[in-house]
C-alpha cells in the first residue's frame, strides 16, 4: 500500500493538555513509517490550513523537542474558530478536498471541543458523500468537561486541578484577618458547571470553605443568598463563595447580566463578563462586610505548573488511540473515555470511539442528583467522579532562566 | 541566666513565604532550649495579643509538623492591620508590656512590611523608654519589594515568579489565534512597579511579549499607549501589555479613578480597582481590537507551586538570623538583605541589620534609571537584579486527596 500522510490540527479554546493530545497523535503517527510518510500540522486550524498554512512535524520539532508539547499549554499550532458551512454543497469542501488530494493526506485528526466535532462530523460526511478514503478522527478537548457520551474530557482533570489548588490557596490568603469577608471567586463554565463543583475538592476538612457553590445547572436568588451568607457567619467569618461565570436567575437572566453589557462571540455564544465583580458589590452594600473577587480567568486553561498528571496521561493516550483507530479504518468518531474500575477498586480510564454526529452541538451539564437540594454545594457522587481526575503532578522542565520552558512555532 | 519565651507575630498582607519566615523564628528559637523555654505565637499579631489570644508552637505544630509551614501560603498565625498609637504616653503601651511581663517574654519578633516595621520601631522605642530588656526585631516581608535599606524583602522572589511564568502561560494562551488582540494583565503593586517590572522575566526570546510594561513609577499618557499599541499591531499579531495597578497619569489621577469608585484602608492607603478593565474598554472602543484584561489578584501572594526555592530559603534564613541576632542583645532592627557575589560570580545573599526606624513609613520604587526612556519596558539592569531571585522550584506536599497539604490552626 502506497504511503499517505496525516495531518493533525487545533480548534477552539487551548486548554493545558491540548498539546499532550497533539503530543499522542504525532507520536503515534511518527511511529508508523511504514505506512504514514510525513506527520503535518495545520497552523491555524481548518482555517489556517485553508491558507496553506502547515508544518512538517519532523522540521518543526525534531526529535526530542516533540516531548516538550507535554508541559506547554496554550495551542502549539495554533486554533481557530470557523465554523464549516452547513450545506456540504458548499464550495469549500470540494476546495479542503483538493487540497488534501495535493498533500496526499490520508488521516484527519481534529483536536476541540463541540464545534471541532461539527468539523470533524462535516468533513467525514462530505468524504462519505464523495467516496474519499481519507478518515476523520476527533480527539476531545475543553476545561468544561460539557460533551456528551465521554465519562470526562481531556483539559478538564488540568483546569479541575487547578481550580481547587486555586480555591485552596485563597481560602488561606482569605482567612489571615479576623473580620467579616466575603471572597467570591469567579469560574469558567458557562452552561455547565463541572469547573465550578471542582471547587468543592479544596476543602481540607468538613465544613472547610468553599461554603458556597453555585453552579448554571440551577437558579440562582440573590436574596436567599445574601440570606444564606447571614446565616453562615453566625458560625464563620471569611467566607469563599465560589460561581461559574454563567450563573442565572430562574428568569434565565445572567446575574452578569444584571449590571454588564454583553455581545455575542462567531458561533452565537453569549459573550460574559462579571457576575463576581456584581456579586461582589452586591454583598459590600447589602450586608456592609468587606467583599472581593476573584476571576480565575485564562490561567484555568494554561497553567503548566498545575497540570494534572493524570489528565496528561490521558490526553496523550487519546491521541494514541485514535491514530491506531483510524489507522484500522475508522472515520466520523471521537475518541471517548470509559471508566472502569480494575481488581482493586482502583479508578482506571480506557478509550472508546463514539459517533461524532451524537456528539457534535450537544452539551452535558452536572447531573441535577449530584448538586444538593440547597442548590449550593454538590455531593459526594460528584466527589468520588473528579477527585481520580486531578491526581499526580508532571515535572516542568525549566530553562536557564528558570522559568518553565515552553515551545513555539518560531 | 533565667530562661525567658520568644514571641513571633505576622501583620499586614500575607506573602507565599511569610509562613517560611515563622518557620526560621520558630525552628530558631526552639533550638537554644537553654535560653528560650517557650516559643509563642500571637494569633492575628498586635491586636489578637492583646485579646490574649496566644498559642504554643510545640502544641499547635509539634515535631516534622512544623515544616508543613514551609510550604503553606496565607499567614499560619493570622494578621491584622492594626496600627500603634503615635504617642509613646497612649495606655496601649504599658497595657501590652504588662502582658509582656506576664508571659515572660524576652523576645518579640514581628513579620511584616512598612506599616508593620513601624510597630517594631514603636515598641522598641517604649521598651528603651521603660527601661525594658525586651527585644524587639523586624522580620521583613512583602510582594512589594517596597521596604528601604534591604536588597531586596522575602516575598518578592515568589510573587515574581508567579507573575513572570503566569504571564509566560497567558502568551501561550494569547498566540492560538490569527486575530489582533490586546491581552492586559494587571499586577499588584500601588506606589512601586516592582512586580509589575518582573513580567519582562517572562519573556522567552527578543521581541517576545509582553510588549508594553508601565509601572506606576512614570506617568501613563493613554494616547501615547494607544498611538504605541498601533504601532506595535504593524508586526505583531497578539499584544500582551502588563499594567500596575498603580498607573497614573503626569497629573497624579489613578487610571482605575477614570472609571470607577475609590475608598481609604485603615492606613489611609486608596483602595484601588481596575485600570486594567478600565484599559481593555478603551483599547475595544477606540483601536476595535478583540481585548480582554487579566488581574492576577490575590494569587500573586498565596501560590504555593509557584514559591521560589531562593525566596523560601532566604525568608528561613533571616529568620533564624533574627532570633540569632536577638540572642546577641540587638533590637530595634529590620533583618535586612545584602547580595554579594561569590568567587564565580554567581549571587548570593547575605543577612544584616538596619535600624526600624529608618526603615518603617519609607517606600523603595524602581530606579528611574532601570526603566526604559520610553516609559513602557525596564532595562537590563532590572532583569540582572530580578533574575536570581526567582530561581529553583520546591516541592509542595500533597496530601491523600491529590492536592497541596497546608498546615492551619485547628
Amino acid at each position: 500500500m502506497a504511503k499517505k500522510n496525516l495531518i493533525v490540527g487545533q480548534s477552539g479554546g487551548p486548554t493545558a493538555v491540548i498539546n499532550s493530545s497533539l503530543y499522542g497523535v504525532v507520536s503515534e503517527g511518527l511511529s508508523h513509517p511504514d505506512t504514514i510518510e510525513h506527520v503535518y500540522g495545520m497552523v491555524n486550524g481548518i482555517e489556517g490550513f485553508l491558507n496553506d498554512c502547515i508544518l512538517d512535524f519532523e522540521e518543526a520539532l525534531p526529535g526530542e523537542d516533540l516531548n516538550g508539547l507535554k508541559s506547554t499549554p496554550g495551542a502549539y499550532l495554533g486554533s481557530c474558530r470557523y465554523k464549516l458551512p452547513e450545506s456540504l454543497e458548499d464550495p469549500v469542501y470540494p476546495a479542503l478536498f483538493k487540497k488534501f488530494e495535493e498533500l496526499n493526506i490520508g488521516w484527519f485528526f481534529y483536536i476541540g471541543g463541540n464545534d471541532s466535532m461539527d468539523t470533524v462530523s462535516k468533513l467525514s460526511r462530505y468524504a462519505e458523500h464523495i467516496g474519499s478514503s481519507i478518515r476523520v478522527i476527533g480527539e476531545p478537548k475543553t476545561i468544561d468537561n460539557d460533551l456528551v457520551h465521554t465519562d470526562h474530557t481531556p483539559g478538564f482533570g488540568s483546569a479541575a486541578k487547578y481550580v481547587a489548588s486555586t480555591v485552596r490557596e485563597i481560602t488561606t490568603d482569605a482567612n489571615v484577618y479576623e473580620k467579616k469577608s466575603v471572597t467570591i471567586i469567579e469560574i469558567m463554565g458557562r452552561h455547565a458547571g463541572w469547573l465550578t463543583a471542582a471547587s468543592a475538592l479544596a476543602r481540607k476538612y468538613d465544613g472547610d470553605n468553599p461554603l458556597f457553590i453555585y453552579l448554571p445547572e440551577v437558579a440562582f436568588d440573590q436574596d436567599v443568598f445574601l440570606k444564606d451568607l447571614e446565616k453562615a457567619f453566625e458560625k464563620n467569618c471569611n467566607l469563599i463563595v465560589c460561581v461559574s461565570e454563567g450563573i442565572h436567575d430562574a428568569d434565565g437572566t445572567f446575574i452578569c447580566e444584571y449590571d454588564s453589557s454583553v455581545g455575542t462571540d462567531t458561533f452565537g455564544h453569549k459573550m460574559l463578563a462579571g457576575c463576581g465583580k456584581y456579586l461582589e458589590n452586591l454583598v459590600r452594600s447589602r450586608l456592609g462586610v468587606k467583599a472581593r473577587s476573584v476571576e480565575l480567568n485564562v490561567s484555568q486553561r494554561c497553567s503548566a505548573s498545575l497540570i494534572s498528571a493524570t489528565d496528561q496521561k490521558e490526553a496523550i493516550t487519546a491521541g494514541k488511540f485514535g491514530v491506531q483507530a483510524a489507522l484500522n479504518g475508522e472515520t466520523g468518531k471521537m475518541v471517548s473515555f470509559i471508566r472502569q474500575t480494575d481488581s482493586e477498586g482502583n479508578y482506571q480510564m480506557v478509550c472508546g470511539l463514539e459517533d461524532v454526529n451524537a456528539i457534535c452541538n450537544e452539551e452535558k451539564t452536572v447531573p441535577l442528583t449530584w448538586i444538593t437540594s440547597d442548590g449550593h454545594d454538590v455531593t459526594e457522587d460528584f466527589i468520588r467522579y473528579a477527585r481520580p481526575l486531578i491526581q499526580g503532578n508532571i515535572e516542568v522542565p525549566l530553562g536557564e532562566d528558570g522559568l518553565p520552558k515552553f515551545v513555539y512555532r518560531k
